[in-house]
């Protein structure tokens, strides 16, 4: 144990060390967590940084790559009440480090003081002595012009017939400029910290998910789907715009246990089981479910994917099946009850036979680990680059930080879901863990005032620093009750709002382009003949399918930057409350994107939108088009209130882009 | 410099120590600095603590005083949301430290899961078995009547004919607490930092302030006061009910660009000076003015005040005049110009001839300190233990945490008023540095919103952890607009905001009691020809005095422990911006006092409080009574909305006590 208050350093090394930092933003639980950046995003640092009396201060942010010695030093600027802020992009995957440096500038100091001693009219000639020798401190450590520089102006300073032109150089800026390049920065504060920022690629930021279940894409109902039939459904799934299939285990699927149709625990010999309980004679989790294809067949689906755009993004459940082979080969990583049988997953009542979890409690943990981390590597080999986590709060936080960074060293590019729906501070733990991205309550956030105020926790607090939230409306474990009251306008509202409000979202299909919304009973979120249990037979092509919506909104993505990225997201005010209102844009302004939704599937409702123009760089005087992506429409606004109406039996949202430019009169070359 | 991010400690040591404590609070800076608490008060310590999975947890809160080795242990309370909370009470100063251990709790979890079954009707016979190893490893641990018991039970478990009484003790609090006592706690989480509290006397929380200048004390005008003349006033300051008499510098004073009257530059020869310019021939910070008298005389008046109730308060100014003894005999202490002068203090274009700063800068600044050092255990060794410090915010940070734990570990009783009046992060750092009390901006906050939202930072947020503020309405150098024309009202108003919002508070008298309201200039906060620099002859027994009043006030102090304590302060609604009201209470609200103060020295306000019955424990249907400890009036008041009406020329305020037994019929022996 480490005493830790600072008392106890005494003696004190350096009393001349007098510049404070502190209140460093972003800083995750004292820095013992990273904050995450994708390529090109920029790191904004904020601190308090102040000294004892009236000194000028001088203060840096300092940058480097792990794989850097040297450290790049970017000024930072005064905001108000002892804070500065520093900035800078991140421009390479992997990780980077910074720190704060800051220290008393006795030139500027000097400087300051002068000049309002001059403004007094009193007299400066000892100041001016005073200030020749920080100037030939300074020029010591210059050369070349500099340095010659340095020196006439220090000896200017001396000479009392040269007053005027000694005090005009002092205020001017770009001898200033010159003297900041040598300061005196012996007793500099470096703060005491080096925090860093895990930075990846840009899809970890911005995604379009798709989930299906392989052995469900066979051409003919009643047959097992191929990894062949899932390459015949590729250009679908492209045409919808999805830039990540994520399939649920391809694992040869236990035997012992194997649960029935709807979840019913004494499956019958001709049931599928569910693809979570992984593990048979036939293999593990480095194995391949015979049914599904070859390892060669699951190699060429992630080449025809990249063909089409897409990354295949496997599921890793880290639990076996009674008849996993671990749990002959490793019994030690299973606990085992007094009567000899292994210990099954449970949460009282509740009994899941079918799958038993590791014991991560094993006095083997360390190899039970490095097992772990070859089947990543494995599947890392044989090309994929984005594993969905499922459950990974039922594993050792521990575990996810030292697999992740392990994974990371060498791949920076592999993205981690974190599949965890469980209480909010281990949601949260799990992704300062290093999971990338991380499902969230969405589905279950469904008034205006819920998604504001969980969108605004993500998004506007430190929470946005760790935490990357993809957003799900269904998944085959949720199907909300919203969805199931709602019908298709339902479908389509929550899709909106997922696809708006996160710059990653993802669904589950096709049971949801088809809406899909039969419960397993009155109730429950479960799906009624639950794909998790059986093969199904989808008809992609149904009329009221919602894929060319889907494919419209995941095109009115890709073209607008300001719905790639989650910090940039507003609320605005609209009185109705099954209204909701909001906006994205890029850092520039160039792209703005403005969404309103009806929450209510069933009604039409009207509101005035609030708009806060001068943030938009609006003129109130001037009309302004918003240009309905969904529809097409076009409409002229004019000041901060207007008026929208949204139907949810045409489309339940508004997607507005906003054109700027409008002509009048005085656009016309003969005006004036 | 350190890598912080947690993710370098790999490889991991432990992976199977499986719990997170995170979020801790109290904890200043990470840890870097103490909270602050008194003898016999509380310290609530909060953490989040959870773990993968659905395991049960064991948490507990550790203490020592620092010197003590044994931890004491105190197990903590699950509150909500993985929110977890403990409690100890510091019972001695000095330092005591913190920290928290939390492990999964494998009875606990087997327990709950057991009742569940139970509940479910499921099959358990394995499950009592695994109970039983559970039972058996407690027993290992255990001797005597515990061991023999857990024994027993164990075989109880064991035994399938005696599955009811196994279920029973299952289900027995008192089994429980037993096996608590024995917790398999190898893989325990330990919480990686110690926190730190300093334990300071009843008198750093509460506290009544008077400063005065001992050279105004003399019976005579024109007389230069005495030691001897300050015992004379002893009774005066008694009667009104201070406890710490506090004195500016008693020391020599500079001959040398001595101040004037009014703070004129050239002083005439036979100028007092200002006592913050210390040190002559006569000596410097270990001396005595010889006007005021000698250190017998100085010494003498310690043990009379004592004799009053009343601790002598010493100002520690770290500054010199140009001709203090230091300024020959250690020249390497301050900063010389190129032209051989000294550099005096400056805050251009503002400057003060009469006072040089240390160079705390300077080569020598471990002798610097240890000086400085010695003169405050001069000043112990002469029977002071409470140092107001004269701007402790020009000196460095560094500095004062070294001073004041140096002092503070051989006498802990030394208290430290921090008198910084400058930006609000300097003064909360100062106090992080170790302060024992600060001023405050209470001068400067005089409408409802400002006292409300100041009030609040202070005692509702963090800052209270540290920072205790001691409320001036007035100093030497602060004479307010709002007392310069609000009149004697203005004075009775603000001293009994100071006194009912702050449980340290202070005036600078006689010019308080006596309303002496004339700044220098229009638009200045100075004193019409200030006491610092000359000598005052004050009529103390002017009837418009405000003496018995303050007497009043400060009884009220005493006699109610609901205003010798910041945090309980609440704030009310109350519909007139010209009304403040406010309750404070013990925390078994067997005291409650609630203040409304008329803010408006010139008007009758009035106005419907309203009061949150609940929490004050009152009910809305019975009439209680409040007793107007000012005036002496009681009010009967029902419900929550009561009406108040305050007119400033009569008394600026109520401070009701809350009397909560009122008698009705049924109290009546015959009733019923």
């Amino acid at each position: 144990m480490k005493k830790s208050e600072r008392n106890i350093v005494i003696p004190v090394k350096d009393g001349r060390r007098r510049v404070v930092i502190t209140g460093v933003q972003p800083e995750i639980d004292c820095g013992c967590f990273a904050i995450k950046r994708t390529v090109g995003e920029k790191v904004i640092v904020e601190a308090d940084i102040f000294t004892d009396g009236h000194d000028a201060l001088s203060c840096i942010l300092l940058y480097r790559r792990e794989e850097e010695a040297q450290w790049t030093e970017v000024p930072m600027k005064f905001l108000a009440n002892d804070r500065w802020q520093g900035s800078f992009v991140v421009t390479a995957m992997g990780r980077y480090y910074y720190t704060l440096r800051a220290w008393i500038d006795r030139f500027q100091s000097w400087r300051r003081d002068l000049t309002k001693k001059v403004g007094a009219g009193q007299e400066v000639k000892v100041d001016l002595t005073v200030g020749a020798e920080i100037v030939e401190n300074a020029g010591e450590k210059a050369s070349g012009e500099d340095a010659s520089r340095l020196k006439e102006w220090a000896q200017a300073l001396r000479s009392p017939q040269e007053l005027s032109k000694s005090i005009r150089l002092v205020l001017d800026e770009e001898t200033a400029a010159m003297i900041a390049r040598y300061p005196e920065s012996q007793s500099a504060t470096t703060y005491e910290k080096e925090l860093v920022v895990v930075v990846e690629r840009t899809r970890a930021r911005f995604s379009s998910w798709y989930e299906i279940f392989p052995r469900s894409c066979a051409p003919m109902p009643g047959q097992h789907g191929t990894f062949r039939d899932c390459e015949t459904r590729l250009p679908y799934v492209s045409a919808m715009g999805f830039d990540v299939l994520y399939l649920p285990p391809i694992h040869p699927i236990g035997r012992i246990h194997r649960k029935g149709k709807n979840n019913i625990p004494a499956g019958k010999e001709d049931e599928v089981g569910s693809p979570w309980a992984i593990g048979s004679e036939e293999g593990g989790h480095k194995a391949i479910h015979p049914q599904l294809g070859t390892l060669e067949d699951f190699r060429r689906l992630l080449t025809k994917a990249k063909e089409h755009g897409i990354e295949i993004a496997m599921d890793i459940a880290f639990q076996c099946a009674p008849d996993h082979p671990y749990t002959k080969e490793h019994p030690e990583w299973f606990r085992w009850r007094p009567d000899g049988t292994v210990q099954y997953a449970e949460n009282p009542p509740k009994k899941y036979e079918d799958i038993i979890p590791f014991d991560f409690q094993t006095a083997r943990w360390r190899e039970l680990w490095e097992e772990l981390r070859s089947v990543i590597f494995y599947w890392i080999d044989q090309g994929i680059r984005i594993f969905r986590v499922d459950n990974p709060h039922t594993k050792p936080f521990q575990f996810w930080e030292w697999l992740i960074h392990e994974i990371q060293k060498d791949h920076p590019e592999v993205i981690f879901l974190s599949e965890a729906f469980t209480r909010p501070k281990v949601m949260y733990h799990l992704a300062k863990s290093g999971f990338t991205q991380s499902y969230t309550y969405f589905a279950w956030r469904n008034t205006k005032w819920e998604i504001t105020q969980y969108l605004m926790e993500l998004n506007q607090t430190e929470v946005k620093e760790y935490f990357r939230p993809n957003l799900w409306p269904n998944t085959p474990d949720i199907l909300t009750e919203y969805l199931q009251m709602g019908g298709r306008p339902a479908f389509m509202t929550r899709l909106t709002l997922a696809a708006t409000l996160g710059a990653s979202y993802g669904i589950y299909g096709p049971a949801f382009e088809l809406c899909e919304n039969h419960p397993r009973e009155f109730g429950s979120e479960e799906y009624l003949d639950s794909e998790k249990y059986e093969i199904k037979h989808w008809d992609i092509q149904r009329t009221e399918s919602l894929k060319d919506f889907i494919a419209r909104i995941n095109r009115i993505r890709r073209e607008n930057p300001a719905l790639q990225s989650d910090w940039n997201l507003s609320f605005h005010p609209i009185d109705n409350d099954q209204l909701i209102c909001y906006s994205k844009q890029t850092e520039d302004l160039s792209d703005l994107i403005l969404v309103v939704v009806n929450l209510d599937p069933h009604h039409v409702h009207a509101g005035w939108v609030e708009l806060p123009l001068s943030a938009l760089e609006l003129d109130p005087r001037q009309p302004y088009q918003m240009h309905d992506l969904l529809s097409g429409a076009r409409y002229l606004w004019t000041g901060s209130r207007n008026y929208v109406e949204v139907d949810p039996r045409i489309a339940p949202a508004h997607i507005f882009r906003l054109r700027r430019r409008i002509r009048t009169e005085r656009d016309f070359d003969y005006f004036m």
